[in-house]
């Protein structure tokens, strides 16, 4: 399992509803709540830029960092894990799963294909699962169709697995409002602790208890 | 199965990318597709104020026409069913997720519990599976907590079934998007009708050949 996590200036499409230590608290108890998942289903890595203070990180975890930006650096890996001759395959989850469970990793897991690719919101791809030292991931913009289309220019079967819970990642204000309504682990609470509940506007919205409406 | 469908005035949140006759287009395409879908799992309803031409329907559907409100429409169909003995449970589906497939109704149909709630995006409920006379629905608003609170409240045993695509109701124009990502049917193709297609601006968003950017 590889879990991806910014370290630095996470999150930035939340800057309109939470200071930047805000967010970091948010991206750091989001990243806990993954790993809690993960971690019952094998050793996870967490990939990320150097200076990531392990002391933050209260689990058993492996942490890699990297220079490179998040697709050289996954691609290395890939290819890292290939030289090794594929002791195993190779989990991509991204830390902004707020809401996954045990039941979603385990069901990537028990889907066939060289390639499983479980979509996120808006386009973006968030989990994929490597069975073939030939995939590379293209994160960025539209990433689903871009790594569903890789898949098969390279003539890789690939199969797609569909979650509410881990189709759900936060980067919106209004994403935060799932957390709130479906969230079980730290990042409700912490959200919680920053005054944030629920209130009616259409679809949920976000209110804080210093009175004004999100 | 019960498809509660707004004949007049539907999809007023996409008022700002679609006119009201093609909300009116892709209110019935997403109908359609949800006809299509529950069509093969048992008799249909489709639950509407009246004046809905029969004619626009396709489809082999009763139409039941109301002039009540949506949650006493469908609260009045509930007495009435348990007033003939309960001959057989009661599925809501909302008419507007474009993305269902048949796994999904195969899903809801095949959980436990006296209520069975689908969430929809934002605290929304897409299904209920109602298997009790003393179930009400609460819909507005967060609806999702309410039916959960109501049923607990109620002493029914509830349970929840998640799904990507029974989850992703057709509300707000980010939500179009979807529907070119991942859709399979007719409202796929009326959007691409009407010009639409994905851009890339952080998660997808839309792009109409008249050029301009959603």
């Amino acid at each position: 399992m590889v879990i991806p996590f910014k370290n630095q200036g996470a999150k930035s499409r939340l800057a309109s509803v939470l200071s930047p230590q805000e967010r970091r608290l948010l991206s750091f108890a989001m990243l806990m709540d993954v790993l809690d998942v993960v971690s019952g289903q094998g050793p996870a890595t967490i990939l990320s830029r150097p200076g990531l203070n392990i002391a933050d990180i209260d689990s058993d975890v492996e942490i890699q960092e990297s220079e490179l930006d998040l697709n050289d650096a996954l691609n290395a890996l890939i290819a890292e894990v290939a030289r090794h001759g594929w002791p195993s395959d190779i989990l991509i989850v991204m830390a902004d799963l707020a809401l996954l469970t045990e039941k979603d990793v385990a069901g990537i897991l028990n889907c066939d294909g060289d390639v499983v690719l479980c979509p996120g919101r808006g386009g973006g791809t968030n989990m994929i699962l490597i069975r073939s030292p030939r995939f590379r991931t293209c994160y960025q913009g539209l990433s689903f169709p871009k790594h569903l289309a890789f898949a098969r220019q390279t003539g890789l079967e690939v199969s797609v697995y569909e979650s509410f819970r881990a189709g759900c990642d936060i980067d919106e204000p209004e994403d935060l409002a799932e957390v709130l309504l479906h969230g079980r682990g730290r990042s409700k609470r912490v959200l919680e602790g920053m005054g944030f509940s629920l209130s009616e506007n259409g679809r949920a919205g976000l209110c804080r208890s210093s009175g004004y409406e999100i």
